[in-house]
């Protein structure tokens, strides 16, 4: 499975692609940051972010998008710019027709690190090592990209798994209604 | 000029095309609201704003896009959605070759109720009126979209005149430095 992890944002937008190869092993195919000055106006910005995710889409062909999840937690005016971003990214992956998965900040880290709260040298670290890159992806947004892709490649198989149980359960509801609707007609 | 004003949303995005004639003249075009279940995965219902806004500017052919500036003031989900429906919104019209102009919800109240701070139904009373509408458009987001698009026409011009002013005093401050250069080139 092939995954372009995206770490959203105006200033610095983070690519990452990531081959997941079985179990654990996974191997960087490309990374690289996407930057846009806060000069230039919002919508040619927003332009520029779904132009280079169009670009990857079609240069490295992934079978699916992992995406941070934004929350609001930081500077208002940021995440603001970086939710506009990650809407921007899920919908050029939808318009290739690629399924979009949403990650939180703490799953990536929890699944790269062990960790749910390790810090942003953690994450690069770990990041590095894991798929055994000679030097560290820098800025932290690159590494953040790959963080989600490989997290992405771990989690795919159980979060399938989940939607699997869902989707069994919510068929036994399905069944458990209407064979009480049918009991309830033949009284 | 032609104005098509968006209140961005998933659950409810309000679209509204306005005519300014000049002056204080303003004429309803068209005016609605694209909807998607919160059921429906992120990506599918950002691509239902972009498609539907898309659709609108090839009938309607605006010549500019006015968009709602989002704010982090209430839910963090809901305003997270909808910054996100903002972003797509602001590349649609990009790709579009539109400009694209943000209006706070302040602005939008100033401009067409006089009171930055009036209500959702004093806006709706004075976009119904200002636009002579037989009846009051629904829901509010459908009414906070034209508000949206006559705030444009009103302000459009003072917008152009600070904008000029801005250069003017740009191209001043350049051409002050330039001669300060050649001052000290010449000592």
């Amino acid at each position: 499975m092939r995954v372009l992890g995206v770490d959203p944002g105006l200033t610095r937008c983070g690519l990452g692609v990531v081959d997941g190869r079985g179990g654990r092993t996974v191997a960087c195919v490309a990374v690289d940051v996407v930057r846009s000055s806060a000069d230039t106006p919002l919508a040619e910005r927003l332009l520029g972010v779904a132009d280079a995710v169009e670009e990857w889409i079609r240069v490295h062909r992934p079978d699916v998008v992992a995406i941070e999840r934004v929350f609001s937690q930081n500077n208002v005016r940021t995440v603001m710019g970086t939710a506009q971003a990650s809407g921007v990214v899920a919908l050029t992956a939808a318009r290739a027709g690629l399924p979009v998965a949403f990650h939180t900040p703490s799953e990536v880290k929890a699944a790269v690190t062990g960790a749910g709260r390790a810090d942003k040298q953690q994450v690069t670290a770990m990041i590095t090592r894991v798929l055994g890159l000679a030097e560290a992806p820098r800025p932290a947004d690159a590494a953040d990209a790959l963080a989600l892709a490989v997290c992405h490649c771990w989690r795919a198989p159980m979060l399938e798994r989940m939607a699997q149980a869902q989707a069994r359960s919510a068929e036994l509801a399905r069944r458990h209604k209407a064979r009480l609707a049918a009991a309830a007609k033949g009284r």
